[in-house]
């Protein structure tokens, strides 16, 4: 496994890789590796025949507010995980390699951002899709890799693709849970012991509002619902909980298509969210 | 030479070039070639294997007021000048496939945009950068080629690819110029026999400009001395004259690095631009 550090470095590399007839698999994180990265990194090792999996916390998808100074890192960590899955090339630039100066140009998303987590998280997408341009156009991938986890930056990166035609396919991978069906986070380590215990509901609550959605209830049925769902049995406050047309998430009066049922919840030191897709 | 006209099939085949190790010239254009045009083509066609050329006029840097309708168009003509250099892949794509439906993500040039002639025309090169993220996503040039008669378009086209690491590289070319020094236009049909003569001095000022600069006026002086040659040479209408940092077009109040010096300036029937850059 070969480490990069620059830009420059990375973009002469998968450049020679390209004109070679190599296909590349690209798995962007922002590092803190768990089950839900390897999941994507098997994926990409088992489709093509370079793997680069990039290592960057961006810090333009990080609002004045959040927890960029406090994301967890571990070097070490990340670097075993991508030699247990063969990892060709390991990108880890410095920020200022990356942002080395203002910029003159702008990616705003006008849609498929005002919902869901980027309701509340203003400009994290503009910084999510600004990377991912970014780092697209430096590993030049044949197959990106995203977890439907984080099923609307599934969407967006969807939305980047089409708008601007980049030579890449995206392939979501869905959600690893534990096995009492918590979503895998890097997050979940800031969870009490007793908050750990009442975070399954999270993913319950969507697979009860699912039944009642394939069993014909209204958009805002499911709704109301999953929340009484979590309110009784979790200290969690809620963000919100959206039932959503997909890929597209829109609100559709009568749920049709492929939908998605998303929330997020606040607990003591942590917010998490989940998500079902649902076809209907 | 092919003919290609959907983005996916022009995307298949870029693909195949690069995997295959061939490098590609691009030379995207709006059809209507004239012998600037045809300065890009030879550069293309003699540093590149595989040379593509692209004729799109593009709907999206036009302004509502702007001649969109009545820009004119010559496919026969172009056809012909395309085999004369021996391109590869003529990519002649519809407005109706290259934007399939309202676009999610947008582009936005927040700096080198408000100077010069993009001063005049809001929104101009946001459609510029935004078109051509997607023709280099779909010809994957290794080398783009691009006229410095339009000095503003390189200096914006090359904060793109700086600002999103795109994989080309931007080659300007020295702007075609008439025995007596008037840059090619195809504008300059329409000055009279009298505007005709005038209008080398426009070069000229430029000229007489470089060489106080080097001397070492200042940018105020360098302005007046190239208005007052204009003024007292020519019946011309003077819109800008600018003395810029480049590609920053920063105004510095010591003229120092490359520099820029342009100006545009309105006969009767034809508003003529012109521009040099200064190494200080």
């Amino acid at each position: 496994m070969e480490i990069i550090e620059t830009p420059k470095e990375m973009q002469r590399i998968s450049t020679l890789l390209q004109a070679s007839g190599k296909t590349i698999g690209f798995v962007p994180t922002m590092g803190y590796l768990h089950e839900g990265h390897e999941k994507l990194l098997e994926a990409a090792r088992k489709e093509n025949e370079i793997v680069v999996l990039s290592i960057f916390v961006n810090p333009l998808q990080f609002g004045p507010n959040e927890d960029l100074d406090r994301y967890p890192r571990d070097e070490a960590h990340d670097r075993k995980v991508a030699l247990k899955h063969k990892v060709d090339y390991l990108f880890f630039p410095h920020a200022e390699a990356m942002y080395p100066g203002p910029s003159s140009i702008e990616l705003t998303v006008k849609r498929r951002a005002d919902v869901l987590c980027g309701r509340s998280r203003q400009g994290h997408f503009d910084g999510v899709v600004t990377v991912l341009s970014k780092l697209f156009n430096l590993c030049r991938p044949s197959k990106t890799y995203f977890g439907l986890k984080d099923a609307q930056q599934v969407a967006v990166v969807d939305a980047l693709i089409e708008d601007f035609n980049f030579p890449v396919e995206l392939v979501p991978v869905p959600t690893v849970r534990e096995a009492d069906g918590l979503a895998k986070s890097s997050r979940n380590v800031y969870l009490s012991e007793q908050e750990r215990k009442e975070a399954p509901f999270i993913y319950q609550s969507l697979l009860h509002g699912k039944e009642l959605a394939l069993q014909g209830a209204s958009r805002e049925q499911v709704v109301s619902e999953v929340q009484a769902f979590i309110e009784e049995r979790t200290h969690g406050r809620i963000d919100y909980i959206e039932f959503l047309s997909y890929p597209d998430l829109q609100q559709l009066d009568k749920p049709k298509g492929q939908m998605i049922l998303a929330t997020a919840v606040f607990f003591e030191k942590a917010r998490l969210i989940d998500n079902i897709l649902i076809d209907m």
